[in-house]
């Protein structure tokens, strides 16, 4: 078969060490095509950035585009440069046919033959572009205007795949993310030092959480990193912080006293009642100014001027006042306050940390701990792949994390 | 020491073997009480109903009336018969202090000395009743208007608990409900069976489904199903209507191409650009009548007019015109098309099936599909106890359960 | 349908709290016989003990024969009283066709007109009979020897199932033994009560574990529990021993360094090497003599003259020395050490806590540790229901437990 | 830092397709080392070799060492060669101090300036040499005889790591190897083709089962698989033969009836009437040959003379008689019958699954089959990496593997 439509590529970076190369020379015989290396130059330390050149080539020109498209994502990028092609959107809430649609790594394109980054990087977007003011910046599908100008195909679009050895770096401990049989010790203390850093340096450590936190008793221990400090943005649901007041009103999380573990029966209305009480009163916040709410979660974040966003889903009993009940806000409202977040750790929810894993762009690290390692996986094949998954139990992992942290706070005193 | 506040309460039914009797003398003494039995008579056979007469005893009046909340749930009834207790709400979208909190069992409450039915039975709603109807009907927390009249305490409740005997009817083939060691041929043939009656009766059978069933390659048994007329009504979210349509457009779900099991690659935009093509379209059931849409799960409810509700989320892309973003009304919607089910097939999926089971009453047979046992766990921890789980994988549950389906069409013929 | 054969049988104990009686109903009605109750007390407060005649009856004398076996395993002992029938072995290593089968729950015979009560309770036994010096134990079928003398049918065998209340006490917390959602704190300070329990009252704590002891980086918790004596003998297999040794000769274990959490390549060979080592020296117990292995968990139990008894099976490499090779005569070992055991705590293995499971009686106190649900799923499908299973993460179940019992220490003090 | 010691390595094959270049390259940085590329070509098409002349330098020469043993396992060979290096064994039983361990990848090592290849290739052995015959084979630790010659250390031994490329031919469906939600249906098809494919070409297939494939019903299909000869093997324990034959005898699986479901009770016992049976007869064999046992697992292996081990382990009762009690005893010969054993299907045993990758080379093609991702893991964790993993139930994996089978039978005529 002779390939008679070739183009040349060149990737740059950690391609061998992050195997980059290897994925790029998969795909392209992977579609049908073909390559031939024309140069390589493999960086001699770890650190060090290589080079390849390589001629791709396919045996129509349709094939060609597709393969350039998909290696597009990988790093891989024409030597012979064009502009992005831009179209308008010809309908409110769609993008026009053929959209980029987008990945949550480091993102530029060309404007006028200047390489221009892209603003709010997120996955599965379109890519809005102000040609007057020569930006770009990340639009998801429901927010489009009619006659906005987004980007239409591969050309002129280039991603900067984030190498392994950046993402892994502080989390080395993790090789498979499921593995129930590794030591979690120094997973946990790196995480510590992460916490550390972050308020240190003025990062934003964003916690996501499930209401597993409340009925394994890790509360106690939240409340302790709310308090110090370390935690700086809490997105969470209804759940979570209907167990959290719960807690705090009846001394029950699901029917189940926390203190001595006895069932506690007819508990199972406590939830239902604490939701109650909270809406008579009009809102948490109020509920923690005029004295009816006095500890837990909710409180310290209220107490201690961290910011919550509790999104609503289709299981919400009350719902509570501050419970964002529909989906399209919330996400926007995720959006929002996630600009800023260095550091996200999320636990015990599957179901807010898939959305929060397709908001984050890439460099932000994230680790998930849950006891139940489909969570990490489910994680892992939608593409969050920033995510180290640390299989383990909540309640403990929390009280270690808490213990590391004032370790470390005493050592450095 | 003398317990001075004594009530007399008596249960009827399968109490020794639905374990009715055990557990309300198991309530009274973990609460502090005590007992003695007046009277008992056991039904020879095991579907006749026994009686017992149990005198309860407590310390404190307090204490007395924590006892006898607790146990009618379970069926105990006071001998001496009183109305029940309304309160007017004082405020809109909260019950007054005090309701009485549903459970998902058949109850009855005492109006002018006459029992009178509760209608739309679901868990953890109050009590709305209107005096001068004669009637009373559960209420969701949210739907609460000024000056309603709701039900407070629970002197003149009473409650009917679905015996372990009935709800066993027809799915006495799990013990354990987790176990992934027991047969499960004879549990598909009574799904079979449950679903051929359904459509032979007139009732209504509905599938509670995630995304799994595409991504599994099952989309095709279900569609079967569809065809054939054994599924009367779909709940799921954007993600199962998404990859459908991602599988009935692009040949893939999540970029897997399920033909061959490849993966293909750039196939992860697929989902993306199958929801805007869609929303370009302006509805799914546009889609189909404009021949855009041509098979797949969604095709054959439209086709074969079975009414599907796509409740939203907050890890949605895009999301499907027809998804009800907002969580209140999709419960909303949910509550209504429920009220004739009496079937309920739950697979792969945690969210959309705990949300239904919080809406379905006790005697409504419902089975939970799901290669993980914790999906199932969660389900009977949160009390849909009427759940019988079957761990086990999803597409080739669905081929053998087709396959039951059609053996069973054809020895009938 | 008449049923003419019938025989007066009577239950007394914790019979409705602890569900026998309903248990017994159900079994005679499922096996198409009738019952009647001819009189019933039961207890006033939850300690006290109920008594109920019961007549059951069936069809043909061969069905009442099988339902009196069954009902018989739950305590419900023939009103006329008969002693035990005894046939002889006809043949070495396998019982005589009919032979009662053992439970693990406390039993009688009847010999002569008296209850003999039987020694070294096991399940999936014969009960061999000394006529003579009216004495009757337990035998396994590989041990039966020619011309020994062993009951057959159930005729005067009586057993006395362990009531709910009584195995609960001290592990109240776990209702559903596989809910991951449970706070755990509870659970661990009853277990580290027990362990204190036991040391101070002379009693034996039996540790059953597997290698992630040591890959999680548990051991160091194990071996200071091993030094203050709160472990009385261990039960492990070739894999724990070798890792732990691998770990105290080359700092790894499975080739992960536990101080860093780094995978030290060519790491893989290191238990391999670690168990050559100690083949070259003779014995475990040799290499600690002379000083080559100078700590961990075998080194703790030798130093501490805590017996241990290392199980082999077919995937063993090497194996170390003191690892019993022949699987019977593991079992026989296990069995004698298991005599005077009183607590007994599974951790991470589920071949040798079935084992174990198997060899111990029913009022051994047994707590199963593992962060896999299956394990305890399956001991529970086997029949060891004494077992409270701890669905959690082994490091920091072990950390937790060594404070906690350091801190009663603290506070005895 | 200057690294003095330097050596030339090379590696051939698919080294960037495979991640063999990358893997070696991330060695040598990470054990302290630094490298050159001196020299790449790379292969045009996805299945053309490609060639690496990589200079590795150390600090010392102790670390050179060290590197250089390392990367040896990943196929890169000193340009300078040189004889492997003998050593004899100075005691029975173990291996000399230095021993090289072998891997499960094809193998060679220099003796008298010529390779030659290693027979019995299993991972985790010794080379022992016959320098006279010039002739090399794996030796388990405990078969060492005082005497016989050893290799040590890494020199003059060179490893063909199995590319990925050539492992994942027909198997190529599986990226994450936990995934549940991957379509399995071509996998099943695979495993088909593989079976036939098998028969025709005079192959071994070898089956590792667990009981779970009686509980769930399968046996069955598994007796349809053996009558037409696409078994050649098969590997249990005493479970899988006990419950078989209690299934043939009883009717019934661990008490459950498998036709209906139904728990029967006193079954619990059947078990181990069923092997004390078999023991009374003498073997299974004998009891098929006089008629006793007419059906099941173990009679179609007699039947259709397809030989079977039966592994002993400590969690046995019984054991029946053609059980192998001692586990060195069971891997010597389950080492000896997989020697022409060329597929491999693992199906619901941890244990036995383990046990049989520990023995087999990389290049046989291995599916294992289990409900419980953990199993999956755990081979891959233990370096069995030639293995697929299907997490899926059991019985309608075999049910759909019979009628793939049949399906393709049926097109073949």
């Amino acid at each position: 078969m002779s390939s008679e439509f070739t183009e040349k590529v060149e990737l740059t970076g950690h391609i061998i060490d992050s195997l980059l190369l290897p994925k790029v020379l998969d795909c392209v015989t992977a579609a049908g095509g073909a390559f031939r290396i024309e140069k390589i130059t493999i960086g001699q330390a770890r650190k060090d950035p290589s080079y390849a050149l390589v001629e791709v080539s396919a045996p129509s020109e349709e094939k060609l585009e597709q393969i350039l498209a998909t290696i597009a994502d990988h790093g891989a990028i024409p030597v012979v440069k064009q502009d992005c092609r831009l179209v308008a959107a010809d309908i409110a809430g769609a993008f026009p046919e053929g959209f980029y649609s987008t990945t949550n790594q480091r993102t530029e394109i060309r404007l006028g033959g200047q390489w221009v980054e892209l603003q709010d990087q997120e996955m599965d977007c379109g890519i809005l572009v102000d040609p007057a003011a020569s930006t770009a910046r990340c639009r998801a599908m429901t927010d489009v205007r009619l006659g906005e100008q987004f980007v239409v195909g591969h050309a002129g679009v280039r991603v900067h795949p984030h190498g392994r050895e950046t993402q892994a770096h502080g989390f080395e401990f993790m090789n498979s993310p499921v593995s129930t049989e590794k030591p979690k010790g120094v997973a946990i203390r790196q995480i510590a030092q992460e916490l550390i850093r972050t308020k240190r340096e003025g990062g934003k450590a964003l916690l996501v959480g499930g209401p597993a936190i409340v009925h394994t008793g890790s509360d106690e221990h939240l409340c302790k990193l709310l308090r110090k400090g370390y935690i700086q943005r809490l997105f969470a649901g209804n759940a979570l912080a209907t167990h959290d007041i719960e807690q705090a009103i009846f001394g029950t999380s699901l029917g189940v006293r926390l203190d001595c573990g006895d069932i506690v029966e007819a508990g199972h209305e406590h939830h239902l009642r604490a939701i109650n009480r909270i809406r008579r009163i009009g809102s948490i916040k109020k509920a923690v100014e005029i004295g009816e709410l006095k500890s837990g979660i909710m409180y310290e974040c209220i107490r201690n001027n961290v910011p919550f966003l509790l999104a609503g889903s289709i299981r919400d009993d009350g719902p509570l006042p501050e419970v964002i009940t529909d989906t399209l806000e919330a996400q926007q409202q995720m959006r929002e306050q996630i600009r800023d977040v260095t550091f996200c750790l999320m636990v015990a929810t599957t179901l807010h940390s898939i959305a929060v894993g397709n908001l984050l762009p890439a460099w932000v690290k994230v680790v998930c701990v849950d006891i139940n390692p489909s969570t990490c996986i489910k994680l892992a094949d939608r593409g969050s792949f920033q995510t180290v998954g640390l299989v383990t139990d909540v309640e403990p992992f929390f009280r270690a994390l808490v213990g590391e942290v004032e370790r470390m706070e005493a050592s450095a005193r």
